[in-house]
Order: C-alpha cells, then sequence, then structure tokens
C-alpha cells in the first residue's frame, strides 16, 4: 500500500488552543504525522510518496470560493493588527444570517469573517496553516487517484485533519475537508464513493458537504455529541435531506465504548455501505478512539485496530484511507498502522 | 441626585478574558464600581441607596425566559465537568438555526447551550455572576424607580453591565440588559422611553430587543464596527425594522474620535432625541471613550465628561443613568462623576 506524504504539513504548527474556558497546549502537532511516516517505514508498509499538485479547483468543487479566498489570505491580514499571534476568533454572530450576513461579510474586516468562517477556538491559522491544508488536500488526492487507477488502497498521512471542515466553516482542527475533496475528486470521475468516518469525532464538515447528496453515502461511528465535541452535529436523526434522506448515517456511541460496542456498530455500518454498493471506500481515520488518548474517552485498545482494519477490508472495495485525528503520540504510529496492517493481511 | 448601588457586584469577580487569539486579565472587575463609589461619596453627589428587589418579572419583560434559566444554572453545570474553571464557550454553531436549533437546545448539553446562548469569550460566567447579574437589574429598575416618581435624574452604578445582551444572547461582558430592562419597565408603566448609549461599543443587545418596536427609541454613539467589538452590529444602516423602522439611529464614529467629532454626533442624538419627545431619557453611561481607556481607541478627555453631562442635561428630560463599560481605574470614577455634576449643574 502507497502512503502519500510531504514534509509540507510542518509549516502548520499551531501552539495553543482555547477550550472547556482555558488556553491548552495544541494537540494537533507535526509530531503526529512524523511518528507514523517513521513506522510505516520500519514495518515496511510500502513506498512513501510525494503527492501530485491538484491546484485549488478539486477544494473549490466542495468548499465556497469565498471561504477559501480567505483561509488563503487570513493569516496575513490578521497578522497585521495581531503580530505573533495566531488567528481564532473571540466573537462571533450565530444570528446573522442571509441578506444581512452577506453585507457584514462584504465589510473588511477580519474578525467579523473569522468568527463567521470558524465555529470553535481550537483551531488557530498560522502562518502555515494554508500551505500545509493546500498540500493535506493533495495528499488525499494523490492517494484517490492512485487508488482510481487500480491501487487496492493507499494512504494519505496528511494533516492538518479535514472532516469538521465544511462548505464554508473551518474548526475542529480542520480548514479544507481533505476527505470530502478527495470523494467529490472521485464522483467527478464517475465512480461511486461511500465514506465512513470511524474518528471518535462525528465529521460534521463531511456532512455537511454532502447531507443533500444522494450520490455520496456518509457513516459515522463517533461519541454521541450530547458530551462530545462538535456539540451540535452527529445526532442519530440526522439523516440527510431532499435526494440526500437515507444517504447519511450517524452511530453515536457512549462514554467508554469499548471493541464490543465499536464493533456491533462497525456491523452496521458495514451493512449499511453493502446496500449502497460503492465503487471506492473512502475511510475517515482518526485514531482518537485508543483508550489513552488524551482528549477522548472510548476504550479501544492497539490490537483492535487490526480488528478494525479488517472489518474494514470485508467490504471487499478499492480504499483510500485518509488521516484524520489521534493524539496519544506514544501509541498513534502502532495504532495507524495497525489499522493498515489489519486491512492488508485481511 | 441618589446613587444606586449594592455590594452584591462583587461576587462576580471574572477573572480572564480570550480575546484576539489569547488570554487577557479581565477588565471588567469590582474596582470599578468601588472606585466610582467612593468618589461619588467624596464629591458629596447625593445619597448611596440599596436597590429595592423586582424579582425575576421585569428581566423576563425583554429577556426570553429559557436564557434566563440557563444563566442562573449554568455555572453550576458547568462545573460538574469543569471545577475551578469559569464557564467560555469554544464551539459555537452560526448555522443551526429554527426547528434544528429548538432541538438542539432541547438537548442536555451544557457546551451546546452556552454557544448559543453566547457569542463570544469574553464573557465568563463564575459562580457569582447570576446573583451579581440579577443585582444590577434591581440598581437599574430601583434608579428607573426614582425617577418615575419624581427624581429629576438618579445614577444606577451597576456592574456587571448590560448593554450587550440581548434577548436570548450574553456578551460583551453582559449578561443581562439592564438598562433594556429598566426601559421596559418604564414603557410598561405608561412612560415614553429614549435611550442613549455613550459606551464606546456599540449596544447591540439594546438594540435587539428594541429593534422592531416604535415605543423605545435606542440612539447610540460608538466606535465603528468595522474596526471595533462587537463588530457585527451598530452600523449606520441598522435602522429598526417593520414599526421599529426609524427608531434605531446608529452613528459609528472613527477612530481617535476626539470631543470636537463626539460633540456633532451628540448633536445629531439629541436632535433625533428631540424630535422623538420622551418622557424619560435613558442613558447607557460607558466610560471607555477616554483617551487612557486600556481596551478602546477614542480621544475624550476628563473635562469632555462634564460637557458630554451638560449636553444631556440640555434634553431637559427626567434622566435614568445606567453604568455600562469604562476600564481606565485610574480616571473612571473622575470621567464619571464629571458626567453627573456636568448634567447637574447644568
Amino acid at each position: 500500500m502507497k502512503t502519500f506524504y510531504t514534509a509540507g504539513h510542518t509549516a502548520h504548527v499551531p501552539q495553543e488552543e482555547f477550550e472547556a474556558g482555558r488556553m491548552t497546549p495544541a494537540v494537533e502537532v507535526p509530531a503526529r504525522v512524523e511518528t507514523v511516516r517513521r513506522r510505516i517505514a520500519e514495518r515496511k508498509l510500502g513506498p512513501i510518496v510525494e503527492p501530485t499538485d491538484y491546484g485549488l479547483a478539486p477544494a473549490l468543487r466542495v468548499h465556497n470560493s469565498e471561504f477559501v479566498a480567505f483561509l488563503q489570505t487570513a493569516h496575513a491580514r490578521w497578522a497585521q493588527d495581531h503580530p505573533g499571534v495566531d488567528a481564532i476568533p473571540s466573537v462571533f454572530a450565530p444570528q446573522i444570517t442571509g441578506q444581512r450576513r452577506r453585507e457584514v461579510m462584504a465589510r473588511d474586516s477580519t474578525s467579523a469573517r473569522l468568527g463567521q468562517y470558524c465555529f470553535d477556538t481550537g483551531t488557530p491559522i498560522t502562518q502555515g496553516s494554508w500551505s500545509a491544508a493546500a498540500a493535506a488536500v493533495n495528499i488525499a488526492l494523490s492517494a484517490a487517484q492512485a487508488v482510481r487507477l487500480g491501487d487496492a488502497a493507499a494512504f494519505a498521512l496528511a494533516r492538518p485533519p479535514g472532516h469538521h471542515a465544511s462548505t464554508t466553516q473551518f474548526g475542529g482542527y480542520c480548514y479544507l475537508n481533505n476527505i470530502a475533496i478527495a470523494a467529490q475528486f472521485l464522483t467527478d470521475t464517475g465512480a461511486r464513493c461511500a465514506i465512513i468516518d470511524v474518528d471518535y469525532h462525528h465529521g460534521n464538515g463531511t456532512q455537511e458537504i454532502f447531507y443533500a447528496r444522494d450520490d455520496v453515502l456518509f457513516v459515522s461511528l463517533h461519541a454521541d455529541p450530547a458530551f462530545a465535541y462538535p456539540v451540535y452535529w452527529g445526532f442519530a436523526d440526522e439523516i440527510g435531506r431532499a435526494r440526500g434522506e437515507g444517504f447519511n448515517l450517524n452511530l453515536p456511541l457512549p462514554i467508554a465504548t469499548n471493541w464490543q460496542g465499536y464493533r456491533e456498530a462497525l456491523a452496521a455500518a458495514s451493512a449499511r455501505i453493502r446496500s449502497f454498493s460503492p465503487d471506492i471506500l473512502l475511510v475517515s481515520l482518526g485514531l482518537d478512539t485508543f483508550a489513552l488518548d488524551p482528549i477522548c474517552r472510548f476504550q479501544l485498545q492497539s490490537e483492535d485496530y487490526l480488528r478494525l482494519g479488517a472489518t474494514l477490508a470485508e467490504l471487499r472495495k478499492p480504499t483510500v484511507f485518509v488521516f484524520e485525528g489521534g493524539y496519544n503520540l506514544e501509541h498513534l504510529a502502532e495504532n495507524t498502522v495497525n489499522v493498515l496492517e489489519g486491512f492488508a493481511a485481511a
């Protein structure tokens, strides 16, 4: 299995986030990808390949163009007023919609745009965020292209992650939605795509992007938003709308879910994917379901990730793995590679 | 002139706020009111009087009852999960509205409610915030009642401030909208009320509460939201809606506005108030227009506050002053009392 990787991600180095009433050290850090890359090399999982540059067009197939333009320029604009500080919004405007929102956004206020284009205080725009986010998109697209051209599977070792980024908003450590852009890219070539999101957190961005569509299936296993981030999205009654009704399956799980509980949800997810019968499966591969993850509350063990990989392999589809969350730096590489090896061995 | 005051405000002691990408020490602190109280006593401005308790009914005339219930219980609920940390939201959901919002809010998530009921990260709910906010409302109501019963003027020395709090949201150091509750209380007794807001920041909460009404006039002089908090509200084209069209006057002013520029805007505000012909004038008295205010960018001098008081007196209306912002602790008392003495001497 090819792994797509570029050192470009190291341009994105968030320092701190504001969460639960206080500043905490950033957990979505360059060491995450570097430790996984090293283990992939050690385990001789397959070649580690630089991505191809696809330009911005594929990202603009799923994201609003003004939102993308904002991401590109936000740090430079912010830095004029706030030198040396990463851009994080502190004023939000939930009640501004429609024409009024368009008028406000047309005004030249970085603070106002930031609080509209972002939904949390954990996702700083640093000097290197844009270049890293754009590189992560190319990684996901390159992995998708490898599978499209015949590889049985490929791994997009991308960061920053993507699954919380929606059409017009970033958040949850995500700026551009890598997996959604890859799925759209494949869809545009005529492939029927299903996305399964096994990150601890609900992939609200991916859900939003495909919510009214029946051509891309989105299935997510995640911590119940009643107690977990992103708190507003991921409930079981979010089933899609219009043509998309029935093409969005959320499987929220309780605190302390272990492999036994996870396996049952995974079986339900697999059944829905089989009935959808995709040409290609894309996996939002978060490893923050791990028992020792520092910010999450599930109880999966390292050997369970072998089982997760094997279960995904049972779907017998060309598969694009796209890296998402997972913050225990000591075990992240082992757990990630376990999924890929469990998949390859099945 | 009577000053209404209670030591109850000292229960509200925010420590820090998250603003412009970093934590900064709170500026809306108990010393603000205490220094003003001392100077009022020294200058023998008039009696300092404890407020009467009006209960919650007047606040519920302008605020949503579920929002008020949330404010009452938020700290206790938050503290179960986050002991020792003040409640500040870190996830916001601008795009959730209507029926979906009602469903999300019906779920029992303090984090989700916090990010819906609050629009910024500068307004921590501390253990004593509710009791202090409720006391501040009683102060504003007591001052309003004194004027209603014949006093020429009264000063509500209240904190936390109120003018950023809307029907269903808190923010900007404000929880309950003291002046809006007082204006509604007076309106309910048959008095025609005009509110003039001279705080540096736009009084978005007061504006929102009366935006569709023609029975209460709202006029605000403030820093242009194109560069100043609250960034989404306070533009000149916000003129009211439906019956309220023409009864909301925003006078945004540029960086470094001094008395000359301020006086002109004040003349326009006074003209509109005269044409409305209120029975009672209420003043959102912020002193953060001061040249040495640590968080603001106007250039008013201490002697200008005498002129501001005198100009307000020229309207020749029974007047309720309600304390809002102002963060230069060295000069806040002098500037506040200058307004009141300038008013009384005119």
